[in-house]
This record gives structure tokens, sequence and C-alpha cells, in this order.
């Protein structure tokens, strides 16, 4: 049952090299590494194009139009970490801006994924710190009730449970459970070496039709050309 | 009742030094200085990113698939002013491209904010010319049926009185009443005043939780650690 | 009725020169030039700003979360083609990715128009690939079932004939029907001929009232104007 | 300026037989009388089919997630009132429930309109309390800040101002201004008693083409017949 | 090109027993019958539940905001048809009422499907006239432009050509091809005849998984089972 | 990790008596009892209005367009179940029909929980088997990719593990986990019990502002009346 008022300070993180690692492949890569799953529901975009990012979650669940958990996980924050947001109901309020980013910065943090809002793009397109969010909105939060840090929580439609290895880029955002970090980082690697070859062959012309060898189980398909 | 079939010519503008001076503060600020409203909805986006504007509504009210308005309110723009574009109802239709906008220009106007869609936006981008809307869209519209300009409107969730400040920025839209203008402005300069010592100990390190003294009212609500 | 499990491998296609010359004209212009019809829905956004084509449409049927028929459509793609693909039902699935956009782009393909999902976006803008779709989304496709290629679809609630000319840009997608391609080309050159001497006079401070003659006409329909 | 924390107490109504009797013209006609204006957004669902009324408004402005303001307006209704409901920004809890409909049903209330959630829709459905709402959520509310109760409100895109009547069914909800309920409710009968007659020429094979005599306008406007 | 202000008097019907008989059979099984295509968007909503109706479909295109084109239908319409509406672009209004309800039954229409709004869905209800629409608004519409009817239109994602069959109920519509109304019924009639055997087997407690013999491809599928 | 291609048989299903008594408090008062969490998203709505229900879930994840697993769940109902749907990605099809229906109720099963689309509606309704559901459509799925049963699943963006009650009503669907049935009814047997003597009190007019004692509070949180 998801406890409310409560933050675990010591949560057990991915392993840092294959964290980092990952973010490299993308969220794309990433999901298909781990069998098309683990990925957040495609509503979530970045506030800028062309961040990429990869770094272990630390989380957080707030009320609607409450951003007072933000101030508390950012003391969680260690240098890596990527804070993912719930909210306990939908909500398009702009809860974060420049000033948490600052201090999210100042803590080592890489990111922000948030299933509500963010405000303060322009600063935060300046700064470099990359938000994904559901909604841009400058509508301000109260600070009234405590919700939780660290524990697992479901952010626009993924769970993530503390520790987890986010990566997140133009496409999405794409979860890692902590123990497959590795396993997954191989898949990724294994997955993109197979693709150069291909990628080289597409772009002299060569098809996808014989490449992947589509031809005879498509006509056992029921494909018919017609002329 | 909202009429339609009226132009009002004569409108009182708030106070124009303030009604320039907000833009610097941004749509984020200028909401909360006055207290947490007069934000449009979250889903009024600007056609290009970075614009930020604030100027004098004039206000218009126009029928769903028909702008014969927009000519109509073009001759009431005086230089500062912002278009607000209300629709009778829901409508995707782009009745704005780079021809009215040569014509708002000419005449003064900063920027247009309409609950319907937008066109040209290529062009609007090079010609920098600013417009906040729910949609983009190619479709154009017809002249049929006269509506109003510079009636009170709602335009995406907010009252717009003529002569209202409108101020605009990547994060949305902020409406700020005409009588109100400079309580706002002044109140805007006081917190964006005690925001720039914050950001300084936030960026070294310092938490929230510190500098604003939450840790107390957290144990209060309940909060607790867990190590 | 919709056949599935064919590929047409011979159409007739638009007139090429006017193919390529509507590009110039942007989506805007082109379904205005039709008469105000043509046009895909306005959710079809590109996934990067300022690109501007136009081509001859080949057409793919896809079932959802299935992309098996975008290997069968490459083969189709001749030089001066966009690949319009549609679904049978709502999707968000990234179909499309820089593999296909590698092979399309080696086939002379110039853009994809699809009611679904894209990923690898940021390769895309780097290649320079255009996209025009509904969603953005890293979650992958299996390859399982046939749908058709070069039959009439229905892509973003616009009927698509194969042959036909596609025009989009940053404004939305407009398809004009192939046996009208030279006559909507005319209509558009006609438009926009007499729009270069609105502009100029609208910059230099004209009414639109007056340039074109509304104010009997709003007179008439009962516009009044009040002091 | 919309002001925060503030009750007023003394509102005028509306005519109360004007108030009363409008209910029986419902939405469409009383919106159509006033010049095709004065309606919410279309997303405004009744919770159960069939309920048809009118009554006074009585207006509430809430934050996102705090109801505590509906016991606050409870205290205002008077026999006839309707309850207008806004949220300072998007939210869907269900903000209202069978313990608040039997303290609105007790002081004389005749239904909610909420751009927000409600719950405990069955209940209210045995109970014959209507409301209208953006959203049917099981969600809670908290009760931890002020908004304010009979101040001009927007609600589901329409503006209310304590007083006016409120017209509600199946099809919508319409909002009149105090002013204007008598001159409303004359305008509605007229247009009713001039549709009675319509109806049953066209129940019996007669054509709206010929009643309205559209025949000639239509064939000005260029309709072509081809046989 | 979709051709705008005229009117096809002349269209070719369905097969009339072929367009009654289909009712039976409901629009999930018809459009499995066509081979899982021919459905509308799952967004049109019966306006009361419990309609079950199949006819001839005669179209018409209309403009936002615009229901003219309603009246010249209607002189159209033979008995056993439906009535099926596109609107050039989105618009939420609330095109059709009673008194076009008493007129189209007059005339023997036995629905209308509209990708856009009705109102009066009490009356409507009553009366026993369904409709199939996007939306429900109070909100009128003007008389100003002229559409066409009975050419090809695309209504909520589907193509409709004038004399197709139309199948409409609970679950949605299915749109048949004219030509293939005959062979959708013999294949609708199959279906179903090998479904009431298996609801038998099914209720008597046997499983699918035997039933249709799925054990077998599923583990040749990859599927294990976990004590 | 998300596993693909699994069925686990034997999972912990929550205590029988708790499982079946929170059916009777309703969604609202078990998300209450749990401390305003574990809902569903207000999305997920009943086919029908009234159904009031509560079971064990049996958990089934499978892929856009593919039902293929809804016959593998189903020899792992047992009586006093309720299956719980998710979708790796968002599909509107209709996965589950009647003859669906059948079988589940055949093993014991008592409703459905599906974020994705259902049909035969109508049948549904009659057979009495309550289905909460994002989307309605006829559209039919394939059969051709395993996903997996009982793994512990996001559906509707609540986290579902197998053998956890599932409360669903008119108000949308509540999950309370196995090991803290017992603690929610009896929470929420203390709220209903507290409830019943403030509802009378309302009932004969007493205010919620005296009855929970929000005067001084309010007054506190800053609250001024006007007269």
């Amino acid at each position: 049952m998801t406890e409310l008022g409560v933050v675990y300070r010591n949560i057990e993180r991915a392993d840092r090299a294959a964290a980092d690692a990952l973010a490299a492949f993308g969220s794309a890569t990433v999901h298909e590494a781990m069998g098309r799953v683990g990925l957040m529901k495609p509503y979530m975009r970045p506030i800028y194009a062309g961040a990429q990012v990869s770094g272990t979650a630390v989380t957080v669940l707030m009320h609607p139009g409450d951003n007072w958990m933000l101030h508390v996980v950012a003391e969680q924050i260690r240098p890596g970490d990527i804070v993912v947001a719930a909210i306990t109901a939908e909500c398009s309020d702009g809860y974060f801006g420049d000033l948490l980013a600052t201090s999210f910065k100042a803590r080592g943090g890489r990111a922000l994924v948030i299933d509500a809002g963010v405000r303060d793009v322009r600063t935060l397109t300046e700064m470099g710190f990359p938000v994904w969010s559901k909604f841009i909105s400058a509508k301000g939060t109260i600070k009234a009730t405590p919700g939780s840090v660290n524990i697992a929580v479901v952010c626009a439609g993924a769970l993530v449970t503390p520790g987890d290895v986010v990566v997140a880029d133009d496409d999405g955002v794409a979860v890692v459970p902590r123990a497959r970090a590795n396993e997954t980082l191989a898949a990724a690697r294994a997955r993109e070496a197979s693709e150069g070859d291909k990628r080289e062959k597409l772009a002299s012309g060569a098809l996808g039709l014989d490449l992947y060898k589509m031809r005879e189980p498509l006509a056992k398909a029921g494909l018919r050309y017609i002329d």
C-alpha cells in the first residue's frame, strides 16, 4: 500500500557505471533491450529538444497542487540521480521552477521527470537542466500536505522503484529496474552493434525485406502483390 | 450578457509603464504576485520558444470558423496592445496568418493570444510576431457573421476585460486587471528581489528545507524519516 | 471495401512538376486553393520546425502495434514520394525510426506522414528526414500481420489515394488529388500573387477593412460601433 | 482581480419567477434566446439523464484538490439556488459527495455545477440531486486553503456572476445574467411558440427548405443540384 | 477532390434486404465479417443505450458551426436511410435537434451519425430517434455557407460513400461498402452461427484455450507456466 | 522488470471475507480508508450504471491490439476473482466481448477492469457482467503475441499485484493491497459508522461548518465575510 508521510533516506541505487552508460543508447533502444517494456506514456515530453540523460531514480509522491515534497526530496539527491515525481491525481500545475532546479543541480541531480506541470522553462533551458513533464504551466502550488520520498511510485504509467535507472531523451522516458541495469546495458550494446551494419546497407539502397529475410514470412502470412 | 455585433472604440487601458514593465517578470511571477490567480489554461502554447511580452488587451469575440472580426479589431489596435481572441465554441481553425500579423504589427500590436488555431507559423516566427494559441492549423476561415470587439471575454478559462494587462511567455499567459497593474508590478518586484538571494544560496548547496524553515512544519504535519 | 494483405505495385502518380512545385506554397495556401478542403487533422505535427515538402503519396495501412508493412512499402518508394501511413485503430507506438528513415531516404523518399507514433526523432532531425505524426513514442512494434500498400486510406481524417500530392509544413498536411494537381498549382499561384501586394499595403498601415472593402458588408450584417 | 479568501453574504439574485420558469425551456433554447451565447463547454455532463433544472447561482472558487469552501458555500445557499463551483486549475478530484448533497438539499439547493469531479454518483442519483461536472472520480480532497464564495467566476468557459440564472439539462449548462432573466424568458417563450407549429408541419413531411424559405438563398449561395 | 456546394440527387443504394438485415448482427460482428476494417473511431457514442440500427447512407458535408445542409439533406432522405454528417474541421456545436429529427423521421430516416455535436437529446430519446455523435452540446449553429450532399465523406475516420450500409449500436458505427453488402451479410451470418455453439460450451465451463486449440501455438510462441 | 510470456498459476489471494465485504463500501470510502491512495484514473468508466463489486485480482498484461492472453487468464480465474487487464501501450480496441464474458462468468469471475476497450456492451449489460474500461469499441483484436498472467501490472495508473482486492462502482476503481485488506475493511467500517450520524444532522439543516468545527480554522486561514 502506498505510504504517505514518509521519507526513506537509504535506498540502494543501481550500479553507477551501468546507470551512466545507458544514456548513450536512448529510451527506444533501452526499452527494446528489456523486451519492449518499461516506458512511460508518450505524453511525457522534454521541455527542450536534444537532452539525453540517464541516472538513478529518487522518487517523490505529491498531492495535486502541492509541491512541498520537492524541497524534501532535494535533500535526498546524490550526484547522478534523477528525480521522478508522481501525483496522487491528475494535476497540471507548475510544481517545479528555476529555484528548485538550482537546488537539484547543486546537489548533483541530472533531471526531473514529473507527471504534472513545470514552469520557468525558458530559464531551465538556459540552465541546461532538462525536465520531462506532462504539462508546462505557470500555475504555482502550495505547501500544505506531506507526501512521500523514495517509495515505489507509478509515474506516467510506469512503476518506478527508488534506485532504478531512468533513461530519457526526445523519444520519451524508460525505466530499468535496479537489479537488471547491467544485463540491460549488455543487451542494448548488442542491439546497437547489430544496427550499425544494417544502417550502412540500408543507406546504400538495400531493402529491409531482404536484409531481414521477410519476403517468405510475408508470403506465408498471405501478402499478395498486384501489378 | 455577452453582446454580439458591437465594437467599443474607446477603452481605458492600464497604466502604460506598468503594462510594459510586467513583461520582464513573466507569467509565473505575475500570477503569484496576484495571489496565484489570473492564468489562462496551460493548453495555450507559444508558436515559438523564447518570446516574452506584455501589453494592454484589446479583445475580440468570434464564431467558430469565422475570422471576420480580426480585421475589425486591427483598426482598434494602438501601440503596446495585445489582441486577445475568444471563440463562442471550441474551434481548431487557423484564424490568423502572416497577412493579419503584418497588419497588427504595423498598427503597433505586440502579440496575439487566441483560444483557437493559427497558421503561417513559420513566417510568423521569421517576423518575430509571437502568438499563443490552442491549435496550429492550416484550415482557413470564412467572413460571414459579426462578433464583437472590446467586450469582456473568457479566453482559455480567464476573464479578460479590455485594457487589462496580458503577460505571456513560454510558461503561459497571465491576465492582470487594469486597475491593479501598478500594485501587481510592485508585488512582482518584491517577489523577485527576495528570490535573487535565495537562488545564490541554493546554488551553493543550501537546502530549501533550511532556507524556508520547513523542517518543523513538516514534522508537525507528520512527516517521518526512515533510515 | 478496404482490402488487407495486398500490395499494389503500379500506381499512377500526379504530374511530377506540379507535385514538386506545390511545396513552395505550403499547406495553408494549397488547401485554400482547393476550396478550403483536403487537410489532415491539426493533431498531425512535424517532429522539427521549418520543414516544408511536397511529393507523391505511396500509402500503407497497418494494424495497431505492427510496423511490418513499412518494410514492404519501402520497396515501392520512388524518388519524390512521401509515405502516408494509416493505422486500422488508434495507436501511439513508435512505428518508424532512423533505420527505416535511412532506407526511405536511400530510395528517394522525402518524408513520412503517419497517423501514429515515431521515434529516434533526434537522429531523424539530424538526418533532415521530416516526419509528421500524431505521437512521438519510444515504444517499439512487432511484425506479425500484413496490412496493405497503395490502397486508398484515411489518414488523420483525410482520404489519400496513391499518387495524390501531399504538401506538409509547420501548419499541417494537405492532400491534393492526383488529377487536380495542376489546377491546384495554378490556383495557389494566383492566390499568392494577389497576396504580395496586400502584404505591402498592410505593412504600411492600411487596414484590411478598407483593402477588402469590408465596412459596408459589416454594417449590413449589423455591426455597430460605440464610442 | 479574482479575490481569494472572501465570502460575500449578500448577493442580489435574479427575479425568482423568471429564474424558476427558465428550466422548462432547457439550455439550448435559453442560449438561443440570448443570441447564441452563455453556454458552458460541452464537457460538462449530468451524472444522470433526464434532470432539467434552473435556479440562481451562488458561486465558489476553490484550489485543486481542496473542497473546504463547499462547506462554506453551503451556509450561503437559499431555496432555489444552484451552486456553481470553479477551480483555479484543472483538477479531476471528487470534490462533492452524498453528505454535501444532503446538506445542500436541506438548505434548498437544487443542483451543483462543478468544473471538476464528483463522487457518490449512485447515491446522488437515488437522492435525485443532479450534478453537472467535468469528471466523475472517487478521489477525495483536503481542507487546507480558503477560496472564495460569491465572487464572479469562470466555470467551464462561462462567466458566472452571483445571482445569475443557471439552466441545466441533458444538453449542457446555460448562464443568464441576472439583469436579463426576464427578457430572456420572454425571448425563450417566443422562440418556443414559433417551434410548435413547425414541428407539426415537419412531422407531416414538410421540408425545412420550404418552411424556412431556404431554396432561394441556397441557390444564391451557389448550391447546385446534380441528377 | 472534395466538391463543395453540390447535391447529388440520384445515388445508388445498397441492396435493401441486406442493408436491413445487417442491423441484427451489430457493428462488432459486421466489421469482423469485413476483415476487421470499416469502423468509425470509438469516440462516436450513441445518445442513449440500446439502439441498434442499419440503413443506407446519405451523406452531408458541412462547415464548422453551420448546419444549413441538414435541411438540404432532409429532402434527399428515403425510407431506410441513415444520414452521415461530416464537418470540414473539428466542431462541437449542436448541429441537430428535435425539429430536424422530426423531419428526418417523417421522411423515413432511421438515424443520424454525425462527427460533431447534437442537442435536444432528452426529446430525441423520447422520440426514439437514435444519434451517434462525437459531442452533446446545446450550442446552436448558423446557416451561411453551403456544403455538399451525397459526396464521399470521411466521418470519424471512416470513408463513407453514398449508398453504403451503416450499422450502429452501443459498440460503435461500422460502414459496409454498397457493393459488398450481400457478401458481408453472408459472412456475418456464418460468423454468428459458429458462435452460438461456442457460447454454450463456454457457459458450461469449457475454456477457449481448448475450444480454439490455443495451447500448442501459445507454447510455440514461448508462453511458460510457473507454479 | 516486467516479464513477458509467463503465467503464474499459484497466487496468494487476499482474505476472502474481507475481499467480499469491501464491495459494500464503494471505491470512494475504500480509498479514503487507505489514506486517499490506491485509485485508478477517473477515465475508467463502467459500461452500465449501478454495478458495485469487489473481488481478488488476477492480472493480465497484453500488447496493443492482441487479446490472446484473455483466453489464458480465463483458466486462472477462481470464484470471487476480478480480472485486471493492462496493455503495454495505449490501445482503444475492443479486447473483450460476450463470449469471453460467458467464459469468465462460468469460472466464477465477477468483473473485468481493462485499460483499453470492450465491446458487446449491450449483451454484457443484459448478462449483468460488469466491465470498467477506458474505451468502448467494436474493433476486434488478433492473437499473435504472448503477454503475461499474474505479474504485477500498472492499470490506469494504479499498481495491481495478483491477489489484491479490487473495489469498483460508479465512482471508479480502487485497489487494496492483499496484506492490508482486513485493516482497510476495518477503517472503512469506522469511517462509514461516523458518517451515518452526520448525514442525519446535515439532512435536518445543520451545517458542516459547525458539525466539523471549521469556523475557527477558516478564520485563522484568513477567510473574511463581507456583508
